[in-house]
């Protein structure tokens, strides 16, 4: 086996065309079909291309914020870990995931609320994050959805696709019922890392 | 919608009642179950159940080599920040992820390999290196299975489940036909999340 690929560019070039022909007749917009095969270059999943939903202006809205530096928010560290901040910061941008800080385990603690959610209730208070990547947590998407009907926040953009069993289905459903730019995935797929590649299909698109 | 599930262990809970119905006849050896469950739990994804092989040893071996305080190498900083640091530390254990280093990339650059080889490559030069976790490059773990060959390294675990469409069903498969303790995941599938999902799975089992 000394015959494989080594080179990467070479290796991510031969998968999204394996994956252009595997989609066949199944065809997007220039823009989403990069978010789609991305997602399914991260998963091997084609389901993807049946479950992913991007809303009209997400994609310009979210390139429109990162050109004028706005910062990314994330509800895991293995989201933030994923996405490519060295191409963000080219712009400015930043990648924030609050989960692990002191001040929202404290706040968690004392409103019985998940870490999720109090770092979501901390990410709303900075007016430079402009993009809210949820991959794991419903709880985290259901509190955004409240702040946002509240008025609180309004976000560029909202990736919402945690993965689960308890919730996670529910929490995307009510998204795709607000006025604000969103890509989410229709039932329970989702997760960190198909999260990352749709901030980052959307980086290179730069 | 404010009657979600706010408490963590009750979500959790819930979701492995969840995949265990759903699983149905299907069933597996108790510690076999608890990784295909987390896996499942982790990506939504039941195909899961079919693609996971755990070599007869696998088990034991990583619960061996985590009580003896062995260390765990990533190819991903991502599958690196999925893994449950603090309670692999509980046992003196550290995750380290070596893609980003400079001597890393100069090293790739001067042979002309991937650096997730290069990483492999400095990651058996360090014996408290016990378990090696590949969720994403299979040069990665092409390498590493030259170096096992080779008689340069004896892993207590490989946990090898890279993703993708170029390469890594071929590498997985080679893996199987050696004579080392590992968990593979037949075909395309797999991630950085999969490969964090098993190492928790084991560590919980402690």
């Amino acid at each position: 086996m000394s015959d494989y690929i080594k080179v990467p560019h070479l290796i991510e070039e031969r998968s999204f065309e394996i994956i252009t022909e595997e989609l066949g007749d199944k065809t997007f917009p220039e823009d989403i079909a990069k978010i789609v095969k991305r997602v399914i270059h991260t998963t091997a999943d084609f389901q993807y291309a049946e479950i992913l939903v991007v809303s009209e202006d997400a994609i310009n809205s979210a390139k429109k914020a990162i050109k004028s530096g706005g910062h990314i928010v994330t509800d895991t560290k293995m989201a933030m870990s994923g996405i490519n901040k060295k191409k963000l910061s080219e712009y400015g941008g930043e990648v924030h995931c609050f989960i692990s800080d002191e001040d929202v385990a404290k706040t968690a603690k004392e409103k019985g609320t998940t870490r999720a959610m109090a770092a979501m209730e901390k990410a709303i208070k900075d007016e430079k994050n402009k993009i809210f990547v949820i991959g794991n947590a419903p709880t985290a998407l259901f509190k955004l959805k409240q702040f946002i009907e509240e008025g609180k926040v309004k976000p560029d953009l909202v990736v919402g696709v945690p993965v689960g069993f308890v919730g996670a289905a529910e929490s995307k459903e009510e998204f795709e019922k607000l006025n604000v730019p969103y890509i989410v995935t229709r039932g329970r797929k989702g997760g960190s890392t198909v999260a990352a590649a749709i901030v980052n299909a959307i980086l290179y698109m730069l």
